[in-house]
Order: C-alpha cells, then sequence, then structure tokens
C-alpha cells in the first residue's frame, strides 16, 4: 500500500513492574498475525512503559512537603500528588488555573511533570520513565533480534500546549529514528531555500498513533507502517529546546 | 484494512488564484484510481489554499512602515516581509534570535504570522487564508456534492512550537469535523474520570499527513482514511484557547 499506515496492536494484557514488553508485544502481534517489516515504527505509549519499569507510586506513602502543600492549596491539587510533580521536576514553569506546568528532569515542559491517575489503580500514579530514550532502545533492541528487522521505536505521552485547547500525543523517548528530519540548505521547486524547516517527525508519528490508540480501550501499541525518517540515534531528549533559544522559558 | 491510512493525493498541478481546489483535487484523485468514502478527511496543505484564494503578494510593490523597519533591523529580516508580518497580526507575542512570534488576526500564535516564501515563485510571499474554516467549508461542500461522501475537509500549516525543536502540522482550519474529541467525565477502566482529555484530532491528522506530504514533492493534498471523529462544524478556530485561560500569552 502506499502512503502510511497506522495499525493497532489488540489483546495486550495489562502489565506489572518487570514485564518484558517486547515479549508482550511480540505474543500479542502473533495472536494478530501481524509481522513487523523492516522501516516499521513501534509507538508504544508512556503508561504501559512506566508499568513495566515500576514507576508507579502508592500515594498513600508520600509525605507533601511545605512547598508541595503550598502549591497542592493554590492549584486545588491532591497535596501528595503536588509533593510527586514537584519531584519529577526541576522548576515550576507556570502555574494558574488548577495547571501546574513543569519542567521534568529529562528537559521536558509539560502539566504535572507529566505525572497522571488515568488507567493506574485507585489510589497510584505514574511518574513517566526516568530516561524515555533508553526504554525505547532497550524494547528495539529486543524486538529487533527477535524479528530480525530493522524497526524504529516511539516511546509517547499526551501533552497540552500553549495557545491551542486539547492535547497531542508527542515522543518521550525514540530508538532508532532521528527525531527531527532536516530540510536545512534545500530548495523548494522554486529555487527557494529551506532554511529552518525541520519536521519533528517522532512527535507527527506520536500523533498518528493517538488517532488509533485513543484514550479508553486498551492499545497502548500502534505500528506505524510506511513512514519517511532517518535512522539514528539522537533519543527525543535531543528534540529539547536549548534555554538560550526557546523564547518561551 | 484495519487502522488509519494516509493517502497521498499526486499529480495536483501549480495552481493560481481563482482555481476550483475542489475540481482540481477530484481530477488527480480519479487519474490517481483514487475515490472518496464516507469518513475520509482530506487534508490540505495553506500555501494551495492561499495560491487559489489569490493571498499571494508580491514583496516589490509592499513598503514598509517605521514599525516593521525597526522590527525587521532588530531580526534580521527583509523589512517588506516584517511589513505583511505586521498587517497579518493583532500584535507580537515574542521576538528574539530573528524569530517573530505573532498572533494572527485569526487568533493563532506562531512565526511571522504564518507568512513564507517557500514554494512559491521568487520576489512573492504566501499569507494565510483570509478565514481557513470557510476555505475548508468551501471545499467539502463542494467535494460532498460532487463524491457524494460525507467527509472532513483540514487545511494546515506547519508551525513550530515552545520547548521543542522542529515544527509539526496543524489545522488552521476544517470543516465537517469536530476539533476537539473530548473524553470529560468519560471513566478508563479503573474507574478513574478523565477530566482534562481531549485529544486535538484535527492536529494530529494534520501531523499524521505531513508524515506522506513532506516539504519537498509536490504532495500538497492527502486522504486520511480511518480516523475517528466527531461530525460538527465548530472550526479550528475553536481550538484557540482564550486569551484568560492561557498561561503562555
Amino acid at each position: 500500500m502506499e502512503g502510511l499506515q497506522v495499525i493497532p496492536v489488540r489483546g495486550i494484557p495489562e502489565v506489572g513492574e518487570g514485564a518484558d514488553l517486547s515479549a508482550v508485544l511480540l505474543t500479542a502481534m502473533e495472536k494478530q498475525g501481524l509481522r513487523l517489516i523492516d522501516g516499521d515504527v513501534v509507538v508504544i505509549k508512556q503508561k504501559v512503559v512506566s508499568k513495566a519499569e515500576g514507576r508507579v507510586v502508592r500515594l498513600e506513602g508520600v509525605t507533601p512537603g511545605k512547598r508541595a502543600k503550598a502549591l497542592a492549596s493554590r492549584q486545588g491539587k491532591d497535596p501528595r500528588l503536588a509533593e510527586l510533580i514537584l519531584r519529577e521536576s526541576v522548576r515550576v514553569v507556570r502555574e494558574g488555573h488548577g495547571v501546574v506546568i513543569t519542567e521534568t528532569r529529562q528537559g521536558f515542559v509539560c502539566a504535572n511533570s507529566g505525572i497522571d491517575r488515568s488507567n493506574v489503580e485507585e489510589g497510584y500514579a505514574a511518574l513517566l520513565p526516568v530516561n524515555a530514550d533508553a526504554s525505547a532502545r532497550k524494547i528495539r533492541r529486543s524486538l529487533e533480534a527477535h524479528a530480525r528487522k530493522r524497526i524504529a521505536v516511539v516511546v509517547t505521552d499526551t501533552f497540552g500546549r500553549p495557545w491551542r485547547k486539547g492535547q497531542t500525543d508527542v515522543a518521550l523517548g525514540c530508538s532508532g529514528i532521528l527525531p527531527l528530519v532536516s530540510y536545512r540548505g534545500m530548495k523548494d521547486e522554486f529555487g527557494y531555500e529551506l532554511r529552518v524547516t525541520e519536521p519533528a517527525v517522532v512527535d507527527e508519528i506520536a500523533s498518528a498513533s493517538e488517532l488509533v490508540s485513543g484514550k479508553l480501550e486498551r492499545i497502548p501499541v500502534t505500528i506505524v507502517r510506511g513512514a519517511r525518517y532517518r535512522r539514528g540515534e539522537a533519543g527525543a531528549k535531543s528534540i529539547v529546546m536549548e534555554r538560550e533559544r526557546d523564547l518561551f522559558r
């Protein structure tokens, strides 16, 4: 088929700490009669990676400090969640209207340090993977070894953005794919040099995947087939804009 | 096929002012043996819409004012381009490092009021459509009348974003599709109520389309098939965050 396909991987069970995600994935794909081919991008939601990596925290065991209590009171949040938000961040970028935007230890700017309580057991919260690029790399290597194909892996999360309502899925981690496609110095058909054009192909792949995975069914993984990208190991962390170039920090 | 497909529409010729885009599109699709089906989303790049609507300006005919000259000098831009950027915006949100971020008359926050010089003749610049929702509506109605299918149309542009390098395609205008899918009040499988989850499905569709259309080949249109969305007429303008809720204006 010409163009791009996003194929849902069905039948992935609830995973716990220590789960071998690549094995879980290959089993589910096999049941579905789905085989990886060279160039496929396996797109995995952060939540399932966090669960496999034991990044799920019981709120009862969290003791909020003074800063967390103050933040929680200002923004109407659970003080234990506020404590986790502060622990997982290097600073609060903005707060207001019940929203707390932080910069995570990995450099991502997002709501609540990426912590959320959906799709986890009641009384628990899921933190982001410590290093989603490393998570993606580990899964890619294992999938490639088993399937004997060259593929890429993208770990995604759902982020809001300034100026526009709603959220889109973006890449938190990736392996086997360069996050940006650079057109710098290339010329369009009128001879005009494209100077700043660098599509964030990992984020576009994350968004394409979300159209299929949604939020309610258990489809934490999709296969994006037919995307053009360059193979490489820069990681999604390389997409974080340098502070000195960023007009919005 | 299960899942989502993004199909390129090939063979679309260069269009000029007054071109009937739906006729151009249907001709190209027919040559390709491609037929619209119910639920298809026709995704069209802003540039081709701007050209058809005569929103291409010859820079030689633009006389920069005092503000434009000062802005151009501060940010190293062509003063005539700076003049157009100011004319097409209601205010400058940020400037620095040669970048000018403005709020357009439609409320979109983007670089250079969305004006750019790629893929237009030398000495010219393309402005955004005056009302991309109206552009989308007109094309949708005409396509639906000819194809006798219920479809949606999204007009896209390439926007940068704070905190992350690179750009993604987003929706400037849409018709036949509600921009956001609301999960508010719905519960996940653990019984947790999703309170703020509203995927910006039009923006995700725009991004998925960019993976196929790219920047260099002449593929200004794709068909996104198999996306789940709600039919409606809110328009992409409804996605602009209210100023009083926006933490970044």
